[in-house]
């Protein structure tokens, strides 16, 4: 697969990153901060796979696909738990939104 | 600094370490590997920096602006050592460009 | 500077990393983490700069020292965040006492 | 599962990690360079997975099994790409001998 097939991909695991990182720092400013435990946590797994996700589709690795693989049941998992906080705070409810697209993303990429 | 106010350092730095990761890859498959060992080193340095400077801003970290700072010279140097090759590989060229943005962006964000 | 140079930083920013991912973790199920906020996010940012100062030494990179001095730095303002809270939380003295002798050993390797 | 049961797989993952970022540097200096291309690629792959393992395990994520099954993997391939070098190079051998280790470490942490 070529590095250019990836790039929708790259672009939702770069925007998801992002955004988990933003929902987890902002999360720590919130008054209800005790209910968004595991929100924070999640985030963090997110990000981190998605940043893993895209070195390995940018550097055009054999294991890119696994790695999307593993990163869509993870995006699937922060966007479940931040769509939970999605009424109160924005964050969260861009937060989903990214974590939903990547998940999809990568589904599509397996299915090419 | 806000989330925001990093948008365009944010997506410079992401443009970055894909083209960081992708030259890599690619002089790894070129007849001439031997001359572009400096430049997959550098490629490597620069797109690891840029990764962490893009989870530093989009954190919102009091940490960003240094990160940043160092992320410009990494990208000057792996410029620079792109820009030998530019007229060879179209890789090393985009490489170089994406380089030179990234240190600019990276460059304005600290004069703000 | 060798690999084996830096064998002993690269052994205390493996350490502080870890013990940064811990900590933070283990923090947001302290039930006074509103008050751990802060302490979160610095461990945070200093995981991710150990991580990318354990990675730019093991490559042997020229712009290890460079990530070492803000390693340090950022370990400082951890350790003296951790500190505050050592005495109820031991997740926090110990990520405290990673901390100082991570900056230590990335002050020790600017010296040499 | 706890912090503490992860300690031989994270000690295990970091030696990987510095293994193989090291002997891909080494192979960039190598007179056979053009030989060591697919190693090169897979020290890559291999050093940012277990980076990543480390991270999701001191941090006692949920997700820590998988990312470890999918290191296991990547380790392997690691390993058999460094062991048809072993015999020019030391770095190629000692590569192949953290992968192996690493790859055990990590096949362990499941069958717990």
């Amino acid at each position: 697969m070529s590095h250019e097939k990836f790039q929708n991909c790259i672009e939702a695991c770069q925007a998801c990153a992002v955004a988990c990182e933003h929902c987890a720092d902002a999360c720590l400013s919130e008054p209800n901060l005790q209910m968004l435990a595991e929100c924070i946590r999640l985030d963090r797994d997110c990000a981190r796979i998605c940043q893993t996700a895209v070195s390995f589709m940018a550097a055009n690795s054999p294991f890119a696909a696994p790695v999307c693989e593993l990163c869509a049941q993870i995006c699937e998992a922060c966007a479940a738990e931040c769509e939970k906080h999605a009424h109160h705070h924005d964050h969260c409810r861009q937060c989903a939104q990214a974590c939903r697209q990547c998940a999809q993303a990568c589904r599509s990429l397996m299915s090419v």
